[in-house]
């Protein structure tokens, strides 16, 4: 395109997703050569690289440099100063999980810095910080982009922002949005029957990476319950926050208090028998971790429900979500979009997806 | 946004799709009031409304004025000069499935006038056209916007060009694409057996209005291989034409040569044995048509295939889409996008939210 101003990156993060997004960056940067693109900052919670004369950070050599790097990462009202004053428009792609990270955006956005981000934490939090955040977007004209903050990659955020900015009514939705949860269902109440023992798949789920290090962290279902608060509040439900509406844990009280995940793990199979009850109980059909939007009701709720075997939420493979639309326009039938939710290179494929388009607009 | 420059719209078309999208612009208007969008310019092929002042026309009335205007539409190269005069950023949205306005499509992009559309014929013409279009708008910086082109409002232009610009490797890409087969093959060879005569089903279908008015238009699979067309070259593969893979037509050689749908259908009755025995060949498995792109081996191709109870494109409801995109990321379970894939609204909405990201993008 002509007359393109530059546009300077910061990116902060270098772990799974960080890693995966510098290597996409630097591919794109390869088959569509862009000058107007300089990444001029790079930083995790303990080094960083960047020059005051805003230089763009060589891609190829990056996760070296950094890790060879001495200087410290800027604290983040230093870094919306420095990025303020670069030569042309800013954005902040933030591949961090960091609560602090995300309550600066509202200041960012207000300094016409746009934000790029995988983070659930800015629009997962209370409801004023969400509000704090679209308002300094629309004030400044400076984007926020956060498809990966549910469903990785898969098209979640911009299918229901589409839905509503058009004018259709959304009614519903509903799905499994954990692959850890996904993965554990399906492996422990299969179609057809059968399935492990709980604690098994759980310590199963933790051999194959598909937890948290602690895997209480996935069962309590506060990440399910985030990505949940962020989408009834883009179908414009005034969510205060994923703790104010009901949340089934998967943790037994008594293992609440374990110092440890390997603790928890160990004492599981304790409660093996309960579980067994819960898969029992759904008789012919099979139980899975959902969640769901009611809008009209204005009813949020996450936990364990049964499906018919036939139902799509029922039939998915492996660790992969599914989220159901269902609107006025797409009446009884619901939009349906279904894939991988989790994982460094699709995570990281929605940051760069979104990083295009914040470009596209800004430059 | 702060300093929005003037953007000047003209719709082309105004039948069932355009109409939705008229009435969905004027909602929008009232949502969200932008004086930086005005409408400039309204024709179907025989009425027009413009004024040679860009004055923008009232949406509330645009239909009735329409309806009641004595002038005739612009023709397209005047059209072009009249938005290239205008005092602003010019789009032209196309609700038409015209072969004249699609290929006046390059000369429109050179002038620096993007095109938002659901009309597949640039996009599934000759690849000289694709080609002619793409380079006019990577030399102009106008934008071109066609997710309706596919799936209409369903995100399957946009998933795919997500996935190919952040590097990912699309190695197949499978569905059901067409909303008259799912109907037809869903009614006629339901999983669990059953179904209805063909010639009963396809009358069905065309009572309901889920078909062209001459059923063949549907039953040749050319809409199917003008959607896959789309797509391959999306996703990579130079596909000269929609005639230039292997696509099979379901209807009979015998009945080619009817003058009329209605003789068609009269007639129809008596292949129904040769589609009963397709379904029986099936087995336990049931039969559908289906477009298929096979990136590696560059293989295109449309028509019947058989699949599993289980396999996602054996249980689409009604007159569904469903979507798989097959890519290295992704890995062995595909993204897959399902829903309704015609109807005027839906596919309206398609092009009201890329109109929406186009404005973003110039204004």
């Amino acid at each position: 395109m002509k007359n393109a101003q530059p546009v300077f990156v910061a990116v902060i993060g270098a772990g799974g997703v960080g890693k995966s997004f510098l290597s996409q960056l630097r591919d794109l940067a390869i088959r569509r050569p862009s000058p107007q693109l300089k990444l001029c900052y790079i930083a995790t919670s303990r080094k960083a690289i960047y020059s005051d004369d805003y230089f763009a950070i060589e891609l190829d050599s990056a996760v070296q440099a950094l890790a060879a790097s001495s200087k410290t990462p800027r604290a983040v009202p230093d870094l919306l100063a420095y990025l303020t004053k670069a030569p042309g428009k800013a954005i902040i792609v933030d591949n961090t999980s960091s609560q602090d990270v995300a309550e600066a955006y509202p200041a960012a956005l207000k300094a016409g810095i746009s934000i790029v981000t995988p983070n659930k934490k800015a629009f997962s939090g209370s409801y004023k910080l969400w509000q704090d955040i679209f308002h300094a977007a629309a004030d400044s004209g400076a984007k926020v982009y956060h498809e990966s903050s549910v469903g990785a990659g898969l098209p979640v955020i911009s299918t229901l922002k589409d839905l509503v900015e058009t004018g259709d009514e959304v009614t519903k939705i509903e799905g499994v949005f954990s692959g850890t949860m996904s993965f554990l269902f399906n492996s422990f109440a299969p179609v057809g029957g059968g399935g492990g023992k709980w604690s098994d798949e759980v310590k199963k789920a933790k051999a194959l990476g598909y937890t948290e290090p602690d895997p209480r962290d996935d069962l309590n279902g506060l990440d399910v319950a985030r990505k949940l608060t962020i989408l009834a509040r883009l179908a414009g439900l005034p969510v205060e926050s994923p703790t104010s509406f009901p949340v089934e844990s998967l943790i037994p009280k008594e293992l609440e208090s374990c110092s440890s995940g390997d603790e928890f793990l160990e004492k599981l199979s304790a409660f093996d028998q309960k579980m067994e009850e819960k898969k029992a109980s759904a008789g012919d059909k099979v139980v899975r971790f959902v969640g769901s939007i009611d809008v009209a009701s204005k009813s949020v709720k996450v936990g364990l429900q049964t499906f018919d075997p036939s139902h799509p939420i029922a039939a998915l493979k492996g660790s992969d979500n599914i989220i159901s639309f269902y609107t006025k326009r797409y009446g009884s039938n619901p939009l349906i979009v279904q894939g991988a939710g989790a994982g460094g290179d699709v995570t990281a494929m929605g940051v760069t997806a979104d990083l295009i388009k914040v470009v596209a607009q800004i430059a």
